[in-house]
């Protein structure tokens, strides 16, 4: 028998737009790399009146949908026709913090594997654009990758916001960056794929913002790419690895590095993708 | 003709308990009152398994439905039709943190008239109980009432969370809080109300636990009353208003308090509910 539960739902109002468009590669929290991307507002929801007063604060909270969960459609299909979900709860995960192993309460960590199925992330807003009338937010920081659907855009308060003292269990720190290396043949193919035209490139339609942060590889991505992989995105389990490649795709080109020596990642390969 | 918007559907995983059972009085960010509430949780959530490592936490953020706006259940309706919601869409809000008159930016805003129809407080996790093996969350410094919805809870994360020097608009510091006095009169109706019965209270019951919180009028609850007035809960447009009595009921008695002079609010009666 199936029991009713109590819901709520929210409109999508916009979409995540980004040089990350797979997980591999993605910052395991915010503002631990300041990767620039985009929210594209959705109507009626692009309106610049619904922005005004934005600017004047530095950071945002996003709270936005794990789309990328597999048993995403799953839950939502469930939910619409009011049926239990008892049977798909998962009580706990075994976070990428804590080696993949320790298992924890989801209502400790952040895992999209959790009811709500939504994140949470603070981000800096680095500016408000409005192009042909709709709002596209350009931000920094933010921890989740290209498409992912958006719920709400608050204003971060730092007076309430901010706990600088707050106890924060097995997640006390950011974790430790590894160091990361490239080969001078990674950066000769960096160079040649770098878009060096410098002519000004004034934004005339959304589309034309959104390929620059999705597409443009430019030269002040390399720092961006190397901060990436110091955050070493290979799973807790294969992190022993030597000389295992890994690929991280960003933007258009398929970034290839390996575990040199511990706690040493070097960059072997810059290929476009084809 | 009705356009279809995507959605995002999430389970209501427990209610808030609390002093407050009715808007007029509670805090309008969280973090400014120690008000002591509880998080019951509900089934399947509620089971001890899902909060191992909670513990390790000294704040949690907590999304909930804003339930007491009035257009919810109607936008709830709509967006289970997969029906446009073009037309309830309200760009802009009057924050009472700028007098009420001047219009901002709904996303620039953390008013309940957002698309999302959620909110959004970080809050104090003073214990975890578990009664009877379902979990009850005790906490303190939540800005919503009794009955509120919780979709989510995690734990918050200092180093990715905390942006102590962000910018904050219009609103960059807690607002200043009001001078309050009491009347002898009232003082004498607060101490005979109060449970002096200070036999050991096991909880036996999360009714117990949730009854203490919600209706067990104690001497630490003065501080806690006038630290809620100090607030000043009236409207914004009707601050200039000198010896209009209005009442705030907290747990099981109505405080009445009027302004006898600009910046000082002073509470002159507290009656038992009938």
């Amino acid at each position: 028998m199936s029991k009713q539960i109590q819901t709520h739902m929210s409109p999508i109002i916009g979409y995540h737009r980004a040089p990350l468009s797979q997980k591999f590669g993605a910052p395991r929290q915010p503002n631990l790399v300041a990767l620039m991307s985009a929210i594209e507002m959705i109507a009626p929801f692009d309106t610049p009146a619904a922005f005004v007063g934005l600017e004047g604060f530095s950071h945002l909270w996003l709270s936005w949908q794990f789309h990328h969960n597999k048993g995403l459609n799953n839950q939502q299909a469930s939910l619409q026709q009011g049926m239990q979900i008892d049977s798909s709860f998962r009580a706990q995960v075994r976070p990428p913090r804590l080696g993949g192993n320790q298992k924890i309460g989801v209502f400790a960590s952040r895992s999209m594997y959790r009811p709500s199925q939504m994140g949470l992330s603070v981000v800096k807003l680095e500016r408000i654009d409005v192009v042909a009338g709709r709002v596209i937010l350009i931000i920094s920081g933010a921890d989740i990758i290209d498409a992912t659907p958006i719920i709400d855009i608050k204003p971060y308060i730092a007076y309430s916001d901010s706990i600088e003292h707050a106890t924060s269990g097995f997640a006390p720190a950011a974790p430790t960056p590894s160091a990361v290396t490239m080969t001078v043949n990674a950066q000769e193919q960096f160079a040649v794929l770098v878009d060096s035209d410098i002519k000004s490139r004034v934004p005339i339609s959304s589309k034309s913002v959104i390929e620059d942060i999705q597409q443009r590889l430019v030269a002040t991505d390399l720092p961006l790419i190397k901060a990436l992989i110091a955050q070493d995105p290979r799973p807790a389990y294969r992190r022993n690895e030597i000389n295992t490649s890994f690929t991280m795709r960003y933007k258009t080109v398929d970034v290839s590095f390996c575990q040199v020596a511990t706690g040493e990642l070097q960059i072997s390969s810059v290929v476009e993708v084809v």
